[in-house]
């Protein structure tokens, strides 16, 4: 039996993730569960999963979990101290899906602690992937990608060496501008940015993935996930969201990942440990069905986020932690009707620009990322336009 | 310095090879080369690649061989005895060319020899598949798969095990006749039979892949190559032969083995003995460029011989062998002219039903694969139509 415990354990990995547990009870057991401020929800899914603690990121909500939990004989808390409380009780898996900067120090303690991380939370590596990467290595722990692409990318691996790989590419849907021209883009609402093609996710990650920032993001997590150098990775749009990483190796083979847009796919092959669970599911690949499987090259005219995101790869140092912070701060304008969508990529790059001569070495450990991300917050809410204008 | 031999030096697979010999002169040196009867295309390649010895099947061929390498110091020789000492001198990679049941006698001696065999000649394990595996694991030879669709698959495979898989799919590419109607299949002469749409290939593999007994060839090759039922084996139609082979993993996840149509992508995967070669290429995979990749279901009603074929997979034993050699019979009675497209599958069916209770087990090596095989195809002459009366 293995233990699962979950960080941000109400949201969509979250729920992905307890299916599977359900699925499973023979394998698996709850550990501890985590969730943000929704006393209600966690309650009722700490009580359905039998988890051994739970715990909300928001303090004020402790009183809620408690009655929420009263009688169910299940220890509980909340605050940043239960949240550490949760991570730090035993598991042989933690699946971090918190999401935003606030996934940094729970994903954090579990690392140092040596766990096996199904990571969800993109900014650990995009914020501070040196000092993940690093720490990674010395406290033994070991990070599996849920990330769809980085866990194709995972599975073509094999287990292969990096020094054999020519390429790692990992696909975009396009998102709801793929096809839309930079004029009719520019005018675009948040409404019609956030609706994403073939993924259901957050109103964020929609907006990213409308503007390939989603993919930028993505491009520099691979890169410190696999040790892999900028000049190695790409990006191509495949409408169709089945093809979601594929290895280009140096002797011209190509091996790819495919599954149908289910995060259970991904969740499911990290909770496996290289030992494959079966999973119900109600539509396998099939590909005579599907007909066919579209590719095209990204246009970073239409979408400059992209290029943006492969500079600050290119640069490295504090560039990434910068452009993540800045982007936040953007989209949160560009969702209030602050900016128009190219203000999203504007900003970001303006932020790129001001702290390169600010920041220049990456952030050595968490609490350096977060400081660094807190002043490019700062800044980039000052620089955004005072009138509200949109579009 | 690994020394590899060539069983079929002269023919396709054996250029392909002979081309990556010569670009990584550094990591490899030539042992055997083994022809037909072509002595002065032998003797030429022996010289170039400086092998260390040169043999041709047909025994007449001896003088002229001896001929072509006067003055090289290459030893040489022909027949039988000589391909066996081809085989028998030292060498960590052979590379098993030789087409058709010829090909199971040296290919079977490499392996008791317990060599590392890159496996291109497809009877071996269709006509004597149990005792092929079960020798194999004998001797300790290793069956490194050099088909492209066979390459991918157990590039996807990535070492995982057998028990995850839930299903192993081959991509076919439908053939020239893959969009054609019964009535002009059952029309099409030989020579519209043998226009491979993607690979350049000999003239009876061609008309394999156009009535599809190609791919079901491939599947009794997967079935014993990776010990897997033939209910885990499916085939689609791909007809722009990229995706070669795709893993459905239990949990949902794909893992595909793509390249551009080029043999030296898989030989040269089968040379690098998991430390892949740099290969000079003139087209890498470029899926933007490609643009489309498209699937569709196989159609057992047009092709009859893929269910033939699964038929015989399925009932296991001598049927393979004699639907091999069944096959062969009908497909060189088609290109004279003698039978319609459709009466291969016919001659194919009956051999197989007519056989079904003479030959009841498996052959149990590779003289008995031969005994069958010969006297199948002695009765499927005599089963052919007496009247020259094509399509």
């Amino acid at each position: 039996m293995l233990t699962v415990s979950i960080l941000g354990a109400t949201g969509s990995i979250g729920a992905s993730t307890t299916d599977l547990l359900a699925q499973h009870t023979d394998r698996f057991r709850v550990g501890s569960l985590v969730g943000g401020r929704d006393a209600a929800a966690l309650g009722k899914l700490a009580r359905e999963m039998n988890a051994s603690f739970a715990a909300l990121a928001d303090e004020s909500a402790g009183p809620a979990l408690a009655e929420a939990l009263a009688g169910s004989g299940i220890p509980n808390g909340a605050g940043e101290s239960a949240v550490l409380e949760a991570v730090s009780r035993d598991a042989d898996i933690v699946v971090a899906a918190v999401s935003g900067a606030a996934g940094l120090k729970p994903t954090h303690a579990a690392l140092r602690l040596g766990r096996t991380i199904a990571l969800a939370n993109k900014e650990s590596l995009v914020c501070a992937g040196d000092a993940f990467m690093r720490d990674a290595k010395r406290y033994n722990a070991v990070l599996l990608p849920v990330d769809s692409e980085h866990n194709a990318l995972a599975q073509a691996l094999g287990g292969g060496p990096i020094s054999d790989v020519a390429k790692m590419t990992i696909t975009a849907s396009g998102g709801p501008f793929r096809t839309w021209t930079r004029e009719r883009i520019q005018a675009a609402s948040a409404a019609e940015a956030a609706k994403h093609p073939t993924w259901s996710m957050g109103m964020k990650i929609n907006i990213d993935s409308a503007s390939l920032m989603n993919k930028g993001l993505e491009l520099i997590e691979a890169h410190h996930l696999f040790t892999i150098g900028h000049d190695r990775l790409d990006v191509i749009v495949h409408p169709q969201s089945i093809v979601h990483g594929l290895i280009t190796w140096r002797d011209g083979a190509v091996t790819a990942g495919l599954a149908m847009p289910d995060m259970r796919v991904p969740i499911a092959h990290c909770l496996g440990l290289g030992d494959r669970l079966s999973i119900a599911r109600g539509r396998g690949l099939d590909l005579a069905a599907t007909g066919s499987l579209t590719f095209e090259p990204v246009d970073e005219g239409r979408f400059p986020c992209l290029r943006i995101a492969r500079a600050a790869l290119a640069d490295g140092g504090a560039a990434p932690t910068v452009m993540n912070a800045a982007n936040e701060i953007a989209v949160a304008a560009f969702i209030r009707g602050e900016i128009a969508f190219y203000g999203i990529a504007e900003l970001v790059e303006r932020a790129c620009e001001h702290f390169a001569s600010v920041f220049r070495t990456a952030p050595a450990d968490v609490d350096e990322a977060l400081v660094i991300d807190a002043e490019v917050r700062t800044w980039s809410a000052r620089a955004l336009p005072k009138t509200h204008a949109a579009g």
